[in-house]
């Protein structure tokens, strides 16, 4: 069916909302985008505030962030260099829906099962 | 402060929340969840549903969201064995949660940048 091609589904493989939903809810990209709600920041302030990410893992998942458009860098073209990140339009909307999630399991801790010890 | 200590959150990385958080929006724990908010089913019928699993990632996912208390795993006793799997009403709330989630970004598919190749 021409309309079944048409429309995005996060179920096939090949679909690219399936990308952006990877993106959007990797390991780091969710809570960098959570840290970035709160206003423009530098990446050591972004990083200060996601306990246990490295700065290797930051840098590639703001790269990845601001690839799909959720994220903008700006270079102020400075010395000493002075860099920072804002969220796009489309990433506020992102990390609002995102939070409210992030709400809902806080909020739900004590319903769910102790678990498996790793992830 | 002692009110801290209590109050879970994501941005801790040894906060139970932050586990919780990973299971829900794993590659696959995202998927699976999706894919059983349309009942009942058995381990073929979810990696029919799921695009790409595979049948190691399926049973490892499956487990790990049963050890949360997502999902209910039901064998039974048949010969062939008959084993069965179903959101709990914790997991029901979760996967109605991620459907929201996934039917934005699907919606606003467009508006995203064509970012990296491979997540």
């Amino acid at each position: 069916m021409p309309e079944d091609a048409l429309t995005p589904d996060v179920m096939s493989a090949n679909c690219p909302s399936r990308l952006v939903l990877r993106q959007l809810t990797s390991r780091w990209g969710f809570l960098v985008l959570l840290a970035l709600k709160d206003g423009t920041m530098r990446f050591a302030e972004i990083r200060r505030r996601i306990d246990g990410i490295s700065e290797r893992m930051l840098s590639e998942t703001l790269g990845n962030l601001v690839a799909i458009g959720l994220i903008r860098r700006q270079d102020h073209n400075e010395v000493p260099p002075r860099v920072d990140y804002t969220l796009t339009p489309l990433g506020e909307e992102a990390a609002r829906r995102l939070r409210h999630l992030a709400d809902w399991i806080e909020h739900s801790l004590p319903d769910f099962a102790p678990g498996p010890a790793e992830a």
